[in-house]
């Protein structure tokens, strides 16, 4: 068999200037997600198969890569479909082995438990311009907080780290899934539609409120129930009890003053420029939530940068007991790519220095020039000791392209 | 199905005290290695099967997690092997996605181009104590620089590297792959079998030197060419150039000269306490090296530490021409291990503080609460908002046993 070249389709090779980006966030998420007392864990690359097609990750269970038994527990003959010849695969979120693990470790963690989760996710999307098959998601939950508490510190955490990648300007979006849900019934949308209904609202960015009406009445909706949910939204606006007193039930009013609670209180510690807003249209995509949802919107990017909410349910599907969840996962990789754009360089940049040393220099002279990289190092700077080429300027001018700016020259006696 | 809350066998959830050692360990990493002028980079952890089944990876062809191929690709029936299954696999290394990755972006790195690489790895190994199926790897590496500057860089960075985590009294073990081969040869055993003299004389840690040469004639060597092997590392003792002389080649001398120089400049830099030694018993596994070998023994934990060599061959098996290469590998997992078993904390942790906050406090208490948290933040401390706990005296114990020392109560007026 030939050798390839080429990494697999959908993953990429990252090359040390993303790579030196990518390595300064990583470290400023965890610097600032610890200082808010999350702890960082880890969970395996594979899951077991029961786990991944346990309809919670949807459509993502379409995507999952499969890994095949090995030995006698492989029978290619005997197998009759793919999940005869498997038992687990690559984990498509960090969500379903957080809850697998809070389940199994639950004796060793401290109630409630703040977890940090970063690590790289497999999908088998069909590949396209800045979306891969194996990136990274960046997660922070808490579980076992059932108060609003949970959401406005994962919202504050959130938006600090954004503040410190000088990323400013953006909303906060939040609404409800009580919210939604109430508002639906209260335009006569049966229970069992609701979420039909709610992925053609989730559509309003791309269409609009009136595409979204078009195409309620055109999924066969009651055009009357249609009418009336549009003119919700629109007398609504971003006013929660407003929301809640249109619809006139006592579970909005219960949803609207939490998510007015969370706004004031984020309000109130919020240093960062940007603002937080109710939207009654915000419905993310998950099934699994179960109250607050929370989206970050930057204008300037035409995408979220960050999204989450509460799951209460979630978790007791493996522990047997309900347990209160919520989190807040930001798109490393839409991040990376946009202070990648900006040309975004951390404050705290190493100077970097090369030596350059001729040919043929003896060991002796070698360690000395060594002893002299030692304490420039131990000074803060970054050197690199290379044997001087014979193109000297096409040398430098490669290392300058790595940002080095220092040059010395060492040349035998 | 039902849900599983074990994670799949050999692979292990990493729990938050671990998990901060270990996010430490990393950061220290990568700040002494690119303060060595080393570049970080990232390869995908799926690889193409036909280069994890090349012979390039030994033993570890024999663990590989397969991942099968989807949708029309995929034809049970018609399969005949596993390899008709699948077109990737999870990598067991990360030499051989290095040597990819450079064969396949060598036109945007510059050359000798010094790679950082940390990730994780995967091996279909008989699961056992403190040996995983997932476990990560941390390899340096410096391509295409043929002299003896390559191997002196990567001891130096190594050695710098375990000193600044509290690692002292080592030794650096040092051979070279000629110098194997001419011991072996002046004392008569023939070329094609010296990789079966390697494997014998590998055992030397376990079996001793007698067992060597019981084994070594057991499996059908000349006794009298044996007994000259085992008398050749007598009179040799720890000097490469006395080795030399006694085998008289003159490829073992120039061998003998390049230890000789590597160790004189090694020890004219090193800061730290450890020694290095030339050792003619050393051998290391992997065929694929062709030069200097070496490898860090710490004698206190009983086992090697890090380990690496020169592999000149091996790019130019994906580049087309020969580019020559040197790596050093710390064992990740096994130092962890060591620093937890010892208690060892970095001196720059943060002071933790927890805030205790009483039920049902409002929305604008709670800003102010958080507003005092978020400036001791600014300090430098780790601050956690809790919601005062029942038994406050369990919540307390547990949030110390976590290392939160400072207790704060809010309560409502």
């Amino acid at each position: 068999m030939e050798l390839i070249k080429k990494s697999v389709t959908g993953m990429k090779d990252i090359l040390p200037e993303e790579m030196e980006l990518r390595d300064h966030v990583i470290s400023l998420v965890k610097d600032v997600y610890t200082s808010f007392g999350f702890q960082s864990i880890q969970t395996p690359c594979v899951e077991h198969i029961e786990n991944l097609c346990s309809n919670q990750g949807g459509e993502n269970e379409k995507l999952i890569f499969r890994i095949m038994k090995r030995g006698e527990k492989l029978d290619i003959q005997g197998a009759e479909n793919e999940n005869d010849l498997c038992d687990s695969g690559l984990r498509y979120d960090l969500t379903l082995p957080l809850s697998r693990y809070y389940a199994s470790n639950l004796s060793k963690l401290i109630t409630p438990f703040k977890a940090l989760q970063m690590g790289n996710v497999f999908r088998a999307d069909r590949p396209q311009k800045g979306r891969f098959r194996e990136f990274m998601q960046c997660d922070i939950d808490i579980l076992g907080e059932p108060g609003i508490l949970a959401e406005i510190e994962l919202i504050n955490a959130t938006t600090t780290l954004l503040g410190k990648l000088d990323l400013r300007d953006f909303t906060v979006r939040i609404n409800d899934r009580r919210m939604l849900k109430e508002m639906a019934s209260s335009c006569g949308f049966a229970d069992d539609r609701h979420s039909e209904v709610f992925i053609i609202l989730d559509k309003m960015d791309k269409i609009g409120i009136d595409g979204v009406r078009e195409e309620l009445i055109k999924s066969g909706f009651d055009a009357e129930a249609s009418d009336k949910y549009i003119s919700l939204f629109e007398k609504a606006g971003n006013d929660p009890q407003k929301a809640a007193e249109l619809t006139g039930s006592e579970e909005a009013a219960k949803s609207a003053k939490s998510i007015k609670d969370i706004m004031d209180a984020v309000n109130a510690v919020k240093s960062a420029e940007y603002s937080i807003q109710f939207d009654p249209t915000l419905v993310r995509g998950m099934s699994y939530y179960t109250g607050t949802i929370f989206e970050i919107e930057m204008k300037e990017f035409g995408s979220s940068v960050a999204g989450g909410g509460r799951y209460d349910a979630m978790i007791g599907n493996f522990t047997g007991n309900p347990v209160p969840a919520c989190g807040f996962s930001i798109g490393f990789e839409r991040i990376i790519t946009i202070l990648s754009d900006k040309g975004w360089r951390p404050v705290t940049e190493k100077k970097k220095t090369a030596f350059l040393v001729e040919k043929g220099t003896d060991a002796a002279r070698l360690g000395e020039i060594m002893k002299e990289a030692d304490s420039l190092r131990k000074e803060g700077n970054a050197v690199r000791i290379d044997t001087m080429a014979k193109n000297k300027k096409f040398q430098k001018e490669s290392l300058a392209s790595q940002g080095y700016s220092d040059f010395k020259e060492y040349y035998n006696n």
